[in-house]
């Protein structure tokens, strides 16, 4: 298959309250996979911001490297983002989590005023330059609109997260479980998965809609 | 839906080398709730055997619980095993992952001499007592063939775990991706996934198949 499209999917650690939200990352897999295309796997090699016992919702005393936590949902087969080169690939997909907003940025913390990190930074940026498709679920919109500003997204429904993406420069649009938005200029798709109480038959639909809609702009 | 079939999920913690596998266990949610099943997570509350950090694959010197990380996959909406009762579930289900084979059971060392941890033998014996169904993912047959013993299932086609299953007193059936082994008497219904070098999209078939086949058996 000399044709198949590569996308490249940037987790964020493994577990949503501190790292990638593992539906929506596997059910990106999933639909790249059942949509003829092949998925690379990236992360951070940075430690996460903190660690989270998804039982209690507690802090743990504990210190975790987000490329090694990443690589369960991985199998082992990621790679340190710092080797993501765009011209490798047709697109980039990041899937959401809290660990968008803790470990790949510090949206969930600073809002609008958010840092990002720079090897995502990096990414974003040169996929954008390279006129090559960017997907986000979740939080991970804020992150992609907190880099290239002048975005239209969706997170969903969530007054407080609209009002910072306006304030990062970016257009949010209300949308509900599965409903994806597209910013034309930069080939930007995202969709608001777990940031809608819903269900994980409603994550594959977004993930499925998101992936597919980048691999008509692939073409 | 008063109707709604119920299904419990066993996991083992989260990640392939020391706990659950994650796409096993996030396709076999999956297919519950697109067949318009509901299911409820359970691990038991137990220490994991060890901790593999699955970027390189060697051990790392930390100590996890099995049921703080199945919690991971679960959203934080998980259960203790030790209070599943089968009165209340049509059908139980384990996804494979090392963990079926380091956490639920000592599988992965004893070979068919192996103990199987006390709540998920209670679980497996009530659940068969009972006469409801019982699915079990990539390595998971094997422990649930030390529990039951005679019993015909699959997990896929490695010589040596099939070996280990017929001396628990199990027969073994070849398989190939997304095929599934029915045992009528128990109503045992096993999948190889990733016991086959598979891809992801295989999983879900696998895991549909299962669940499908459950809850017909469930009618």
């Amino acid at each position: 298959m000399t044709n198949q499209k590569k996308i490249a999917v940037v987790l964020s650690g493994c577990g949503v309250y501190d790292g990638a939200e593992i539906h929506e990352a596997t059910l990106t897999m999933l639909a790249i996979a059942k949509q003829g295309a092949s998925y690379t796997l990236f992360a951070p090699n940075t430690t996460q911001h903190h660690v989270i016992n998804h039982l209690t919702g507690q802090e743990m005393p504990e210190t975790r490297n987000v490329l090694v936590e990443s690589a369960r949902i991985a199998r082992g087969q990621i790679s340190d983002l710092k080797d993501y080169n765009p011209a490798n690939f047709d697109a980039i997909i990041f899937p959401g989590g809290f660990g968008a907003a803790k470990n790949l940025s510090t949206f969930a913390f600073d809002g609008p005023n958010c840092t990002v990190n720079e090897d995502v930074t990096k990414a974003v940026k040169a996929t954008a330059k390279a006129g090559k498709p960017i997907g986000a679920l979740c939080i991970a919109p804020a992150v992609i609109t907190r880099i290239l500003s002048n975005v239209d997204v969706t997170i969903g429904d969530d007054p407080q997260t609209a009002k910072a993406i306006e304030k990062m420069g970016g257009k949010h649009i209300r949308t509900t479980d599965g409903e994806i938005v597209i910013d034309r200029n930069y080939r930007v798709v995202t969709t608001p998965c777990y940031m809608l109480d819903t269900t994980i038959d409603q994550i594959e639909i977004g993930a499925r809609n998101v992936v597919k809609t980048i691999l008509t702009m692939c073409q």
